[in-house]
């Protein structure tokens, strides 16, 4: 980036952060409990905008997902977001696809856009219908409701929560030799699907302008080490959707033409991710720690992911952090069965606190070329007693690297979800 | 197979079943706890064998692994295995190497038998030096000690155990035109691996005379299929592996030649492993539940296997069979993510009691066409309440199949997992 620009995250009001961006967060009773629970969202922007969109790569996929996919193909430009928690819409047939056109078309209608301009979302239990009756005093109220004060987008932040302990929003100012832009950003939910409860939705809204093919590169490139980085169980959902929108009221391009703009640009779309995604796993399910793992020295980025994900989602290696075990035998069973590139006598391997402690975050060696030192074992348990530390595995045989965000397993996670 | 062969299970006394070996378990104290428990096992032939062998995946291999692969290139016939528990030589750099081959070099001189004759296996914690003061001692006393009884045969299945509550032994006679083969075998632990214990190990012994490629092919149809169609927590271990020895003493050969005996022998020793296979996840580390995943229709026999191991080792699965609860959604989620095709209005999904239960075992269906049958949910609840049941999935988009055996995830798997 240029030294004309900076950018600065600010407390997050979410999407009504932006410029010519509305939202609301109602209450229709979704899950049929009478307890006035917000549930239904609207993100809107009378501005047409260019839209960016990737979804889960399950092979079985909720209703809103095909017809949000049947949407960005239709039109060029789209204007808000639908959303419901409560339901996931997912496997419920012609019917579902049935339901969640319509409710594209009643959040449509009730703010005089193109039916297609309007996206879909669902969240929560899948194989049964949406309670239709219901989802339509939602979408009625959320069109009716929608403004751009922050109790609006704080609303909406609210209202597309499942089995989330706390809302996750995202603020992040852009200052340029033009202007400023505004990223914000709203989440649920990632990998901490309570029962039937699917999902990771993510939601971000700029005031930038940006031609639709360049905004879902960002997209994708963001995507790829934010939320496509963190895990809690290993479980992909049905619904998983990420979607940008950029309405281009700040008049500012954004384009690949000015490189240092662009890169500007790209830079801060993935603070808002890592922001986002950052929050989902620190409010995953029954945790009670995220460790980062940072794989250095690979073969490739493909061994180094390998290798991440292997330890961050072994069984074995989760419960020994949440039995604040410094358990070097498990994470190298881990990495010897990741598929990857490895050789025992280059490994280095240490635990370093988290940079956010207060007191020394110094890394401290478990093995050094393959060897264990085990004269610091009273240091290691020290920092895997940690909520946060970091694991640092650089395997000296190449330059690739890749980080990785995972939490625990705890018996409570198990008692949480066995029951119905 | 013919008309005048059969095959029958019998209760085992493990590897001394076995005509012409000899076995021992004695205690030499490995893990230094003084409480005289069994932990070096010795299996010996004087007949000379054909060995076969199939060992882990994980990039990361013990040191006994290593010296297996080298001793099984080096020599053509075998005489037996030295193993010892409660510690895997694993991580153990160029000292474990050299322990390895000196256990090795100490049973086989014990034995008058050559030095690459003998493979040698550990089971255990990872990254300790072995305790070699102790093991010399024991494989001094296995050797001295072997012997042809039934209770040679159950000490040596019980010193090969770690964290297993139980040992793990089948034999299966073949009787044949020109006579019986006797196949035995004894197993410990898989996927089920304690702090630092690693590991799943089998050891099968026949009687027949085969020739040492076509032991290894037949070990390796019927490992795919039995030890390798199970899970538990979806660790893989530094040291698991699978060794058949074959000492001719029936003098009856099996080879390609004669179709019959071949296909008969073949089964026999899938019978084997399945058994010992299906006594693992049994014996898995505090679960409660066993449960056979069944997919058939599938467009190929690996989009079969993708979608039960998905099912099998999903978190979300595990937990609610741990709840008793008929969770069809999380199923279908974890079948979507797979990587395998699915058409969701084609599929069948039923849950079956288990064979061996007394009373009705007729599947009730829980989708059809893809259509859930919630009208059978009080009778999904009373199958997926027993500590075994089956889950059938049929794709209805091609012929394939796959069957896998899984088991629940408990409270008590991570509270016993969490600790030191």
């Amino acid at each position: 980036m240029s030294s004309d620009q900076h950018t600065q995250s600010v407390e997050s009001a979410g999407l009504t952060d932006v410029p010519g961006f509305q939202a609301s967060g109602v209450s229709c009773d979704v899950r049929d409990l009478g307890d006035g629970r917000l549930d239904v969202a609207l993100v809107f922007s009378r501005h047409p905008c260019s839209a960016a969109a990737v979804f889960t790569t399950n092979e079985v996929v909720a209703a809103p997902v095909t017809l949000n996919r049947e949407s960005l193909q239709k039109v060029d430009v789209h204007h808000g977001v639908i959303v419901n928690s409560g339901n996931a819409n997912a496997w419920t047939g012609a019917q579902g696809i049935a339901d969640a056109r319509e409710m594209q078309a009643m959040a449509a209608a009730a703010c005089d856009v193109a039916q297609p301009s309007i996206l879909v979302c669902s969240t929560g239990r899948i194989g049964l219908p949406l309670p239709m009756l219901r989802i339509r005093n939602g979408i009625r109220d959320a069109a009716t409701g929608k403004g751009t004060s922050s109790e609006h987008g704080i609303n909406a932040s609210q209202a597309i929560l499942t089995t989330d302990s706390n809302a996750k929003r995202a603020t992040v100012h852009v200052t340029t030799a033009q202007g400023d832009i505004t990223i914000a950003g709203m989440a649920k939910g990632a990998g901490m699907i309570h029962p039937d409860m699917a999902t990771m939705l993510a939601f971000i809204a700029t005031d930038a302008k940006i031609e639709r093919s360049c905004l879902q590169d960002m997209l994708r490139n963001a995507v790829k080490t934010s939320f496509n980085a963190i895990t809690v169980d290993g479980d992909r959902s049905t619904n998983d959707t990420v979607i940008v929108l950029a309405n281009g009221h700040c008049e500012i391009t954004v384009d690949p033409t000015d490189t240092s703009l662009h890169a500007g640009f790209s830079q801060a779309l993935h603070q808002v991710c890592s922001i986002l995604a950052e929050k989902l796993v620190c409010d995953g399910e029954k945790i009670t720690k995220v460790v980062e793992i940072l794989i250095e020295g690979a073969a490739s980025e493909a061994d180094a992911e390998a290798i991440a994900r292997a330890m961050g989602n072994s069984l074995l290696v989760k419960t020994s952090w949440y039995g604040n075990d410094p358990n070097w035998g498990r994470l190298m069973d881990a990495a010897g069965y990741a598929g990857a590139r490895i050789e025992e006598f280059k490994v280095d391997l240490a635990y370093k606190p988290h940079s956010a402690s207060s007191d020394s975050t110094q890394p401290v060696a478990v093995l050094r070329s393959g060897n264990a030192l085990t004269e610091n074992e009273h240091l290691w348990k020290t920092i895997v007693a940690r909520e946060r530390f970091t694991i640092l595995l650089n395997l000296n045989i190449g330059s690739s690297s890749y980080r990785f965000l995972a939490a625990d397993l705890t018996e409570e996670y198990v008692d949480f979800n066995k029951s119905e």
